[in-house]
């Protein structure tokens, strides 16, 4: 049985809602129809299995609720869905434990709270080719945070130019760049132009220190026969990474790049804050990475500690460990990038509330590159950061002999966005 | 240039927060970079074109605002992206114009209410194979909408028992019959056996009366290269049309699907809701749904007048005027699918409202199948009731010697939903 948890806000009554959910998102429509007998119900119809009531809303998520329609009351409602009405087709799931809902009339506020998938999951999907230990091993990265930058500006630096920033991001000593995700293949900066200029250069720098940079290029694509054109001029050039904009290239193009990758797939969620930004309606996210997951993203954006957007704190660490706990077992998991307004400052909080690991990887643009001693000097004052972080030792006390973690300090530390 | 134009609504400055817009969804990053050039942001920055101020909102639509940060001033305000800076993928244009956007702190609100595609999007995508003109083809209805219905209970039938009931569906003279949205693949009733329970019923009574019963198998999958699969499964076996469910399977399923398509594509946007039903976050379907046109989609569910479900009647016009105004041309406009709730008593509202026309399929569930007379009487009510709608005589007047649509109006008559 498929377990969803509903978490439902009403001027109705809860238990007719729950009901309704059940009923509308199996074999209901909206009269009794000849054939919706007993025996077909008993096989493949929703259930409602537990309600849980929390207290009122004050206001109404959606604003659809007269004056006088009080209380709006609120609970945590788990409904089953046989696996035999389903199956394990995501789509499907996706289509009848989730899609139809928001349109149910009745409710102001509805937003799925919690997803258990049973064991016929298991092995149904790819996931993670890589994950965290093949980003590690790619990187050879052990015993730290991976540490990651943007090529800056994120639009509008032709090839060249862009290579050349590399070139200066590679010698400061970092473990992995990426385009920004807004960066795929625009007329001037084709991908195959990108990845001539740039690859030479990860190769080269390899050749001589032993150490390769994980370059992750843009190649998400409308049409998946493009994108994964793109894939293999990366990998043929000697790359190893990707971003992929799920949102944006949806389920379809991450399944059809999946089966056929031999890259890291850094997934970014751009588009996603507009499902879970309103606390009453849409999806928690630890609902909705379970998708992702299954059908095989490597490494997953989930911001950070005192991120410039407007998601709190909290969040991202309840992200960090959505991410990081097994649906089925660890080779589930995607590696968590912890990123924006990242420069360090964040470190010894971001270790603290996500379970005191260093298995992350840590993305630091302008942090990185606008440090006022350049850039191998940021990717040094990050490192000391963790440093400092995993030794229990104050940023600033550290910074007295860290040069480096100082100027940052500096520049950076004067607010979380700064 | 592409221009989209946002409903941003802030308890701070509206030009300092279009601005932020243009600025994070092109060049920008959280600190001035080394090679944001002025040359390099004439050439790719987006730019705030126009604001329009409009009234103050009352409540903040993302409930983070404090009491005291008022007013929450609102505008709508163009932006225009160079092309250059973007390109035609759609999956681009999502990512830059959209996707970030809803991650920007400082908003309590947002929504895309525009979008204006340059010329160059104009035979970028292949648009829909078959959209009206192919619909009217093959079904062979001029002069009157499609009458369609859908088979219930929506899930749980094994595929004899469909195939009984779609006998029995094809006998009442209906124009097109479809798969409940929800009904893919299941272990119950697998695709393969369903079309090979159904088709020969459609073929057969094709051979017996001419007349071909366009029926919409659901071939979703999450894997495209099954939904393939499912397709050809269809075609193979003389079937013409595929229901799809359009956010399931994302942008990159379609486009897939699309280029390789031999059936009509009947798009079911469930999931949809979330992304519109609260009026201060997220999309108007008028924007929306230019990408799935451009993609491919032939026929597209709008809902339709007095709904069982939250949309509004208003919503639905706009919806409808939508997906019948070209872009380019008029051969990249859907066929409007109106459904949900209906059995002909909306016939003259909708009618009324969508321009006096009856170039749309008019799905009807229960309220064909669950007719007193049975379904060959619910399609003869329908086709009176719309025949009552362009006569322009009360449904109550054409039923008196119209007895299918008496019996309708007696039994689904009492209020809208019932």
């Amino acid at each position: 049985m498929i377990v969803v948890t509903y978490r439902i806000e009403t001027p109705g009554s809860i238990e007719a809602m729950a009901e309704k959910i059940a009923s509308d998102q199996s074999t209901g429509t909206f009269v009794p129809v000849p054939g919706e007998t007993p025996e077909l119900k008993a096989r493949v119809a929703a259930r409602v299995l537990d309600i849980r009531p929390l207290a009122d809303a004050e206001c109404p998520s959606w604003p659809e609720a007269a004056d006088d329609q009080r209380p709006l009351c609120r609970a945590d409602v788990d409904i089953g869905f046989p696996l035999e009405a389903i199956g394990t087709d995501l789509s499907a799931l996706m289509t009848i434990a989730v899609g139809g809902i928001f349109s149910i009339r009745g409710f102001t506020g509805l937003r799925i709270v919690d997803l258990k998938l049973p064991e016929a999951f298991r092995g149904a999907y790819p996931g993670p080719q890589f994950g965290m230990p093949g980003s590690r091993r790619l990187t050879g990265v052990e015993g730290r945070p991976i540490i990651g930058t943007i090529v800056k500006p994120a639009l509008g630096l032709r090839p060249h130019e862009t290579a050349e920033l590399v070139g200066e991001l590679i010698s400061s000593g970092v473990d992995f760049i990426k385009d920004d995700e807004k960066l795929m293949s625009p007329a001037y900066s084709p991908l195959k132009e990108r990845v001539a200029a740039i690859m030479p250069k990860i190769l080269d720098h390899e050749q001589k220190t032993g150490k390769k940079v994980m370059y992750a290029f843009g190649i998400s694509h409308t049409d998946p026969d493009e994108m994964m054109r793109n894939h293999d001029l990366v990998a043929e050039a000697g790359g190893n990474c990707a971003v992929i904009n799920i949102n944006s290239i949806g389920m379809g193009g991450v399944a059809f790049l999946r089966k056929r990758s031999r890259l890291v797939l850094h997934a970014h969620r751009n588009g996603w804050d507009v499902l879970t930004r309103h606390p009453g309606i849409g999806f928690d996210f630890r609902v909705w990475q379970q998708f992702w997951r299954l059908l095989g993203v490597d490494q997953f954006q989930i911001n950070g500690i005192g991120v410039k957007y407007w998601e709190p704190d909290d969040s991202f660490v309840s992200s960090f460990e959505a991410v990081t706990t097994p649906l089925f077992d660890k080779s589930d998991c995607a590696l968590p990038v912890a990123g924006s307004g990242q420069w360090g400052g964040q470190a010894p909080e971001t270790y603290r509330r996500t379970g005191r690991t260093t298995d992350l990887l840590y993305l630091c643009g302008g942090g990185i590159v606008s440090h006022p001693q350049g850039p191998a000097a940021g990717v040094r004052a990050v490192t000391q950061a963790w440093e400092a972080a995993v030794a229990d030792i104050p940023l600033e006390t550290y910074a007295k002999d860290h040069p480096e973690l100082a100027a940052s300090l500096k520049k950076f530390g004067g607010s979380k966005e700064s």
